[in-house]
């Protein structure tokens, strides 16, 4: 390819619109034009990385056995309200009606469409296990489109779908579909990590995440010093405190005039963060509930909706608290409420002695509180809290904090959508069973943007070689139209094309200093000049985009280091 | 690939809905699975056609210079009002509103899209010509939608957009897609013709759809015997007739009570319908127009449109008919009109003597018209007919009539669109100018369809080997389950890979009778059968798909004939 007969527009202003390094990179190197908001065109330069990033999809999708179809984008509300998702999706389901009135949606995934098309196909044990996969764009109306493709509301996205006889075999293909993720992301060259991700309201007993590290990552993943623990922030689980200390100290009431904070009371009292205790008032059906967790720690509403009873919880209103602790918000505590309340304490909490809490009076806490001896144990004692950076892990190890950008999910769905609508398939014995799912996605077009995100300096881009548009830019410097070095140009292009390797001529007519500046800006990993000088001393100034320096390599030299 | 590990599910059945030969047959070897009404899933047997296609058609692009790129299937309204085709484009717009109630459609066509990208990114006369072209899905709400994917609303088109600083420059690109598109279709092993086609309301100078030939096209293609000339029906022309014989008859007004067609009023009065003259009566914004053409010959909408001051015409009411001949329709004719008309006749008509039309008078017509004599000269003699099977073509061959399925479009647009998007580079003056733009559609799903219409016999389909899923078949007969069929299977299947031939081993135990069915249905060029007798007596039972009987073949001679 030469550049000259591609299309590659580049600005060196940065658009004052866009947030995110990736998006502005993206914008600035030409790879994307906004056509309205959260829709793009991807220009020749974005779509040839775009494409780089499916084809590794697709091979290894079909490597782990998987089989590709292609299901439409506009899909007909029956078969969403089979669901309930007609209704569920919320705004972020684009909603259309055709000329004859009729109700359809724009695919923002596809498991009613992919069930559908399971019923009609597969009605015995011999057709399953199988795993149906496309790649297709997607929609999602997003209320705030932003940050480029990253969240864009049209995108391409890789969404299969596996049907089981049973929960075991669908536990082996979702580790099969684990597998190829790692290869998918290790083949493209990213950083990233599968951690542990919350399977929610959909069900199933399993959901992994795969996240790109980086620091401008909207996800917060937790892991483990000692081990491959990863998980995010919603799951993400620390060690069990150890024993409770004996009680140490008496009861005593403290004067907190303006102190509703956790932080303000220790700083009154001048005692560690870690001996007050946070009182969160929730309501659920059952009544009024008190989740608890230490001053210095925050409550997971993830892990608290996990607590028995507590699955539609939703914070209590100020009435409701004046009722059950007769007391304003920044003095509650669970000693001596006015009405029975439920009390549900983190572990850390139930471990602690000699602690403050709330006196559930205006302008006062309570000091050296301890469980049995001052308020009975705690109702439920669970892992309500989010972990901080330094928990000790399960495994023995310290538990850090990292970024990251959600670039694939896997997910035993279980039978809600092959129950809900009633698909099923003889088994061996002629009796109808409904099939295990399992979903795996993955963000084709995010991907791109998480790479930079995560790979970029202030000159641009640095793509991992497997993405970029192509490995090798040859520059000529030729401001005679030497034909020596249109020569050598043209012979280097030949002999990369022969291993396999794929060049670009930069034959623009550019000035050095642009022209290097460009190919730095769209991120090529390798760059030879060829000059007349070069040619006459027999070397080509070779430099690694992410080198410091150019070095002079002979013909020999340079293709030993362009073909490792 | 072994069919056990793929997903194929025929059925024998043929569709109750189905008329078309490729809906009936798509449905049969389960490429397409209905999702709703001109919506179908593409199962992976389906899909890895339509692949096919789609590379081959990628390839020849990217070849002919083409650059890819990658435009939103969403697409705002403010564009479409630039042009205007928001309003005009008709119901088969797709109009969709956001969560935010702004307008957008779903692109059928992206000339408003690609403007406005190149309006962004070309600014001056040295980033011309270029050529941008996308794979991208469409949607056209058709009111019927009908034929499987043949008239589907959603489908795969290719579409790419060219601009130019003049129209030479536009010219030469229009050649180079033609001849691109020449290599496409005949890479995919299809018959086919370019023929000329009306430029019609969207302007520019040429036009040309390529046609897949198939009894059951939609439209009728013309050409001729003795050149390559080809048009379609809206375009097409004959020689023009010779000189107007003298005239012999005396003019004789005849009694033709129930006789309102030609064709009863020349089997009264026992002579040709070719010395009738039909009298069409239409009406325009500067009056009343007769046009007329031989009584066996029909109008051309599309040539009377282009005749001057008839661009908007419609045909007159019956009230206009009275009001200007004084009759009724059945005996209308250019003699004598109540009121001055306009007689606009066709080459046909100026060139007979002696003819017979209408009298302007109920239950009569008059013979033995002559132009001149009984008459003044048509006001205008233009070629407005269609063109019939056995005329005289303009290179002095016959003209021919065959079917055929439209499965692309090349066109020079002009400016219509960079106008109305004020789109201007900088010329080599500095001086601004507006692009001239082409644009080159294919029908990538359309194009699957239109194989199987020209390419199908009782048993199935017969895929030209470009678009075969698979080029040969590999069927074992194997019931004991031997591992020398076994192993001849899979070394032969090595064997064709390593010689890069596409094979797919069927394993999935069906007896041959029904393992053969499929196998033809779904088109496989070429079929081996693996067998225990054939082993021992070192030959394969080969049968091309489209050949009459098998023959055994030893292996040296079976690969041989797979290679040729």
């Amino acid at each position: 390819m030469r550049l000259s007969q591609f299309h590659l527009r580049t600005t060196k202003e940065t658009p004052a619109d866009a947030e995110l390094v990736s998006h502005q990179l993206m914008l600035r190197a030409g790879m994307l034009r906004k056509l309205a908001a959260g829709l793009y065109t991807w220009s020749p330069l974005g779509l040839r990385v775009m494409r780089k990033v499916e084809n590794i999809v697709r091979e290894e999708m079909n490597h782990a056995g998987a089989i590709e179809l292609l299901m439409p984008t506009i899909q007909p509300r029956e078969l969403w309200d089979e669901t309930g998702r007609w209704q569920k999706f919320g705004g972020q389901l684009l909603k259309i009606k055709d000329r004859k009135e009729q109700e359809f949606c724009y695919s923002p995934t596809a498991e009613e469409a992919v069930t559908d098309f399971a019923r009609q196909e597969l009605s015995s044990y011999k057709q399953l296990p199988v795993n149906f996969y496309q790649i297709q764009t997607k929609f999602r109306d997003e209320i705030r489109p932003r940050f480029g493709v990253m969240r864009a509301r049209e995108f391409l996205m890789k969404d299969a779908y596996s049907f089981h006889l049973t929960d075991e075999d669908l536990a082996r293909e979702y580790k099969n579909m684990h597998a190829a993720y790692t290869r998918i992301f290790t083949r493209l060259g990213l950083q990233f990590r599968a951690v542990q991700a919350d399977s929610g309201a959909i069900g199933g007993d399993a959901s992994q995440e795969f996240q790109v590290l980086a620091d401008s990552g909207e996800d917060a993943i937790v892991f483990s010093t000692a081990s491959d623990y990863a998980a995010n922030m919603e799951t993400a689980t620390a060690a069990a405190p150890g024993p409770r200390p004996a009680a140490a100290d008496a009861l005593q009431k403290v004067s907190t005039p303006t102190q509703k904070t956790c932080e303000d009371v220790a700083a009154l009292l001048g005692i560690p963060l870690a001996r007050t205790v946070k009182s969160v008032a929730v309501m659920t059906d059952d009544g009024f509930v008190l989740a608890l967790v230490r001053g210095d720690h925050g409550v997971n509403e993830i892990k608290l909706a996990k607590v028995p009873g507590l699955a539609d919880y939703r914070m209590a209103s100020e009435a409701e608290i004046l009722e059950h602790l007769c007391s304003e918000p920044g003095f509650l505590g669970p000693l001596g409420p006015k009405k029975p309340i439920r009390v549900v304490a983190d572990r850390e909490v139930a471990a602690m002695a000699d602690f403050v809490i709330g006196a559930n009076e205006a302008g006062f806490h309570i000091a050296g509180v301890n469980w049995g001896r001052d308020l009975p144990e705690p109702d439920v004692v669970a892992d309500i809290r989010n972990v901080v950076a330094g928990d000790r892990a399960v495994d023995g190890g310290e538990l850090r904090i990292a970024r990251g950008i959600e670039v694939g999910h896997v997910f035993q769905l279980g039978r809600k959508y092959s129950e809900a609508m009633q698909f099923t398939v003889l088994d061996e014995n002629g009796k109808a069973v409904v099939p295990a799912m399992g979903c795996y996605g993955i963000g084709v077009t995010r991907i791109v943007a998480a790479a930079i995100e995560q790979n970029h300096d202030a000159a641009g881009i640095l793509w991992p070689e497997p993405m970029a548009p192509w490995q090798v830019a040859i520059c000529p410097i030729n401001p005679k139209n030497d034909a020596a070095v249109n020569d050598a140009v043209q012979s280097l292009y030949d002999e990369l094309a022969a291993a396999g390797i794929e060049a670009v001529i930069d034959d623009r007519g550019l000035r050095p200093g642009p022209m290097f500046a460009d190919i730095e800006l769209i991120g090529i990993p390798h760059r030879v000049v060829v000059s007349e000088r070069g040619l006459a001393a027999g070397t080509f100034e070779y430099r690694a985009r992410n080198a410091a320096e150019a070095e002079n390599l002979d013909r020999d030299g340079l293709l030993k280091r362009l073909a490792g």
